[in-house]
């Protein structure tokens, strides 16, 4: 096949191919979830979606194969059969009860980029490599990245049994049901010789792009995250027979600690932490009984790891002094830890200087949540692209981006990688 | 059969018979509900126990039926064919993970006192009624006390199809599942002429007694509820890319609403209120998803019913400020309300002058938890017999009565229902 070199923004992505592409993915849901997506880590939805992938790039031509991880791979060829590839991609799976773009969007993007590619028979020197990562989202786990985090070796076969589901399924177990072999995941490891470069474009899951007026943002630095679990034991009594001064009411001190965690984010917000408890699970769970125990899930994400632990350590002591002061038993257990990530200023440049070349002005900016080239800036340079989140909204069924701008992140996104292409060695 | 009159104490109760009987209840639980006994409102297992009763009176010669309302209702007569009758009992349901003690201590001396008193051939004019209430627990389906609601005229078949438990099973669709005809209560309702009065025994669910050191106490009140549900309705969004001062958290939201309920719990306390928060909901759930939705059901208690009514009020006014603030949209629906009772002297008095005859000093006290006394109490002046709680605890596994009390309370049971035979009319 004859390839030409191509001009910045002579690939030019098709509106309606993508929407085609983002229903037919949004349709991969269980039904009875809500309105939203709910396509979890470790599914065989979660599968389904990835062969839907595998499919449209074999049908271009692409040599696709799925590591031991359950990440899916696609490579185009460059001219050069021993340069190193440049690679996009992103994830699909979801939270429960979730939107149809976090992650998706990435996706959709390099199937399109690799269309556009194919073609218009688009010269490139490097590999094109297109990865759909396993198991982004720790909704499930109490771990983000997991497909990623393997590739860049991070996590390894040790480190899979011990995380566990609601339903008391772990990672391992998980991986086995959909046919993976967990035991081989050391197999899924990249080597960082056979790589140059890796861009992700992804929603912004925050309200700055929009709130800017700018339609594509470039991430100098990814958020860390330290997640734990609160565990809390009071003394389960009927709600009329125990006086207010008798009660150790585990629901009461967990209320105590979900304010104490927003206090801490609020305070903290100045340098860019945050904290969440979006998971409050109260036993027994009756109106006429004190609530005997307890359990919160807090999400602490930061730009500055020291500022980031701090803040998590500060919520522990604090739900400590306030158990201890109603009778209540407090255990904090760590679930995981990702250091902020500030990414490199050489892919940086490039994706702010291809806006450029298409006559766009980029807003700079960090990224709040956790993404898989966080991890995979472990193994090559990466770099993100962000497109607007209609009022900051993700993880939320109502998450909706404007189809002119996922078009728009694809075209700067293809001609990123054109341009990376070139620039490399 | 010829009887005798009996001397006050003469009907001891036997520690031996009551413990077989407490363990065979103890043993009729759903397997799967954690340590403690589960035995929720209209399920197969309530009935499995009303049928221990109905077999164990059937043997002593009593009349046994069961009314529309699943209430067991069996009848030794008295010498006085025309008199109307004194009855006794409690109930045999459960809360989720409950105690062995709750309810089925008053059936079970129910059950020991008409063994005594057969056993004796004491001779009694009017005739002993020995009930087993169905559905006291509000656990199940928000309404505390069904069946004696329904014996008291309070409850009708119009006010059983809108009751649903969290599976969305109306009482009335429960009712019909385990064999009852929810359109026939109103024939379970009570005459008041067939009634000369009714003594229930409970144990305390509170610490009042252990902490005077009192084994036996007589009910002057029953604690009034006022039962809400409040649901949030915030904004679901990512957990890292949504800054602090962007978010609506239903989660921190509801944690502000458990704390405004505590507090005026603590304020009202010194007038026998209190408030609780038992049950809280949280959607989507997910660790990294700021809640957008959440539920809370709460519960206030009170001596008074003007000052029970203000706290309920107070509760969902701060609750509304609340939420207000935080941008989150607060509904407070009513879900049930009963007012506090004063207990009629005449028959709390014969339960103060027994005690005395047994040699005994009780503590007169309120009832913080509601009682199917209260709701017979509309019919036929009813009166309480409480035995003290270890720890306070109730509505919990570790729920705990000392068995030399559950034989004592006993027997002060059954000679104050043979008090009673020879003061009322």
């Amino acid at each position: 096949m004859t390839t030409a070199p191509v001009a910045p923004g002579a690939l030019v992505a098709d509106r309606d191919r993508l929407r085609a592409l983002l229903d037919q993915f949004a349709g991969l849901s269980e039904p009875v979830s809500g309105p939203g997506v709910t396509r979890l880590a470790y599914t065989h939805l979660e599968r389904e979606a990835h062969a839907v992938f595998a499919a449209h790039m074999e049908e271009l031509g692409a040599a696709v194969r799925t590591d031991a991880a359950g990440n899916t791979l696609a490579e185009l060829p460059g001219t050069d059969r021993s340069a190193p590839a440049i690679g996009t991609g992103s994830h699909l799976d979801s939270v429960p009860d979730g939107g149809r773009f976090d992650g998706i969007v990435g996706v959709v993007a390099a199937m399109e980029t690799a269309r556009l590619v194919t073609e218009h028979a688009a010269a490139h020197r490097h590999p094109l490599r297109f990865v759909v990562f396993a198991a982004e989202e720790g909704a499930r786990f109490g771990q983000a990245c997991t497909g990623s985090r393997i590739a860049a070796g991070l996590t390894g076969p040790a480190d899979l049994p011990g995380k566990r589901d609601a339903d008391g399924v772990s990672l391992a177990e998980a991986m086995t049901g959909v046919g993976l072999d967990p035991a081989r995941v050391g197999d899924a490891r990249w080597d960082h010789a056979d790589w140059a470069a890796f861009v992700e474009l992804h929603i912004e899951q925050g309200a700055v792009l929009e709130s800017t007026g700018r339609r594509v943002g470039v991430v100098d630095a990814i958020s860390g995250s330290t997640r734990l679990r609160i565990d809390l034991e009071g003394r389960a009594s009927h709600s009329g027979g125990t006086p207010m001064h008798l009660r150790a009411d585990a629901a009461a001190a967990a209320a105590e600690i979900v304010l104490l965690a927003e206090s801490v984010g609020l305070r903290a917000a100045a340098w860019g932490t945050r904290a969440t408890v979006g998971r409050i699970d109260v036993a027994p769970g009756s109106m006429t009984t004190i609530a005997g125990g307890a359990s919160l899930w807090v999400d602490v994400r930061g730009l500055d790891l020291d500022r980031q632990q701090r803040a998590a350590a500060e919520i522990v002591e604090s739900a400590a002094a306030a158990c201890a002061r109603r009778g209540v038993r407090c255990t904090a257990t760590p679930l995981a830890e990702t250091p902020p990530v500030p990414l490199p200023a050489v892919v940086r440049d490039t994706l702010v200087a291809t806006c450029h070349d298409l006559g766009l002005e980029p807003t700079v900016l960090p990224s709040g949540a956790s993404h898989d080239a966080q991890q995979v800036n472990e193994v090559t340079p990466a770099g993100m692209l962000f497109i607007p989140s209609r009022d900051g909204i993700s993880h939320d069924p109502a998450e909706d981006t404007d189809l002119d701008d996922v078009a728009l992140g694809t075209t700067v996104l293809a001609a990123s990688l054109l341009r990376l292409d070139g620039e490399l060695p």
